[in-house]
């Protein structure tokens, strides 16, 4: 059983990080590197993406990695799923966890998915029924993620009454969770904290418990701290801040999993995640990633002098 | 006059970055940098220290520095003193406002300062009372900030009541004001709310405003929000992150002025700053200092599509 922990550090390098960067990691690779993040005690790895092999070929062997990585103790496996198509290859494959990202801006699911928002959440409801048809014990949970919510580099500003309408929509087409995204990291601390609320008001305080932050302008800390002060539980991170870096240098895509649990330790919120051990692994990025840049304060500055991990790490 | 901001971010960079690094800017460029960031609406400049030449070569013209930048219309010019000599040789060279550094780690202040609390105390005693002789329109403002705050590399975490006690200490002894200094990039987001609160309750609420944090462990906006909640008004920040990095890449000491900026007028946070043209002048930087690190995720990734200042800018 996973111990009990305050937050839920979900890892997304290996889906978010390595989709984004051009080397191609080995399928025993990222098995590897999942089982040394489970070993750290994280509690639940975005392992890959139901997508065409042809548009992210670094993601032809999620199949594989779900394969590999479902029967590791104290793991939650997740994937990401575009369409109908890709869930099935998820369930199929036995992952636990599916998350379909659905972008407020039309603009930009379109460009994303090739799609309207009502084609979308047509597959939101196969999902749906699909997963219901099922025996109990072999239903995922499937989460709809709200992307493009702090703004769209297409569209610009996103009226935040037209992302709760969004997240209502998610939930009444079958969706059992929905998470905010801030895809195009234009996140701010406030716009955050009205956000959460309004949605949790909309759908409910336990159908939005999770948020996909980005460091693009440094405020990836400031806005999960904002987060978690909503009432925010789970947040999705990038071991090294591993991938989606158009801007360099320092200016990663994903917040940095090492410097996001340095912050929630620091603060007495437990992650279940053994930071030292998390910051020695790195060390399997810097090898098998050698041209690609990772990013983080925390291990770069080392812990402080005196630091006392609060989670009760001993597995 | 000054427009009324929100808050006010107080710009280090060339005291705090330029002495660490080896590079020794002129006394021209220095003076223009700082009439540049008042033009961007930057209200109050920390231009220099007046430490030993010998100790730090690059603040040996700061008396010329403040004399050529008193008359800066809109500006607060600020210098930093470790003692009683220094406040002189400031309020001589003209300086609106002063800062000492009280390192609430005494094996911290012996090493820096070379001196005992006892003495320190003392010359703040002695400050207060040259002030207090002066006439009213020649008086600087007077801060105590308190160093090390958060921990220190020499002797670890501070218990929280002997920041408390050294607050007390120093508006006892003659500071007008104190400030809470990350010296070590040590602190987090709760102890960060935890002591402005303890130290605004046990000297005063107007007697608490400001904070210098630094981003060493990728905490730094986060620890600003944080106090910013707590009531903290008055930021300093360094412009690209200016100076202070044993640790590369990335890892900058000063939070940086252009991120801050950001994070505060994306929030709606007045801060009475052109950010466009803040970003337009680091140019200036990266072309005098082209050996040095410059920093900032905001000025690599560019303002958001659609983002509107909230400053009201029309000087």
């Amino acid at each position: 059983m996973a111990p009990i922990t305050d937050v839920l550090i979900s890892e997304v390098g290996p889906r978010d990080g390595l989709q984004s960067i051009d080397t191609l990691m080995p399928t025993s690779a990222k098995i590897s590197w999942i089982k040394d993040l489970a070993n750290c005690g994280v509690a639940e790895v975005e392992v890959g993406s139901f997508v065409s092999a042809k548009l992210l070929p670094q993601m032809a062997d999620t199949a594989q990695v779900v394969a590999g990585c479902k029967d590791i103790k104290n793991l939650e496996v997740a994937v990401l799923v575009p369409n109908f198509h890709g869930a099935l290859a998820a369930i199929d494959a036995g992952a636990k966890k599916i998350s379909l990202p659905f972008s407020v801006s039309e603009t930009h699911i379109r460009k994303n998915l090739n799609r309207s928002h009502a084609e979308v959440l047509q597959d939101i409801a196969k999902i749906r029924q699909h997963i219901d048809s099922l025996p109990i014990e072999q239903r995922p949970h499937f989460e709809a993620s709200l992307s493009t919510a702090f703004g769209c580099t297409l569209e610009g500003p996103i009226p935040e009454d037209v992302v709760v309408e969004k997240a209502e929509l998610l939930m009444a087409n079958g969706a059992a969770e929905v998470g905010l995204s801030d895809t195009t990291g234009y996140a701010n601390p406030a716009q955050v904290t009205r956000l959460v609320k309004r949605i949790k008001s909309a759908v409910g305080n336990e159908k939005l418990t999770s948020i996909h932050l980005h460091n693009t302008r440094g405020l990836g800390l400031a806005n999960a701290l904002a987060a978690y002060q909503a009432g925010i539980r789970t947040f999705d991170s990038s071991q090294g801040g591993l991938g989606g870096c158009p801007f360099a240098p320092g200016a990663s895509g994903n917040i940095v999993t090492e410097d996001l649990v340095f912050m929630f330790e620091a603060m007495g919120v437990n992650t279940g995640i053994n930071l030292e051990k998390l910051i020695e692994i790195r060390k399997f990025l810097l090898t098998t990633l050698p041209n690609d840049p990772v990013y983080g304060f925390t291990p770069d500055a080392g812990l402080p002098k005196g630091f006392e991990l609060t989670s009760n790490f001993n597995r």
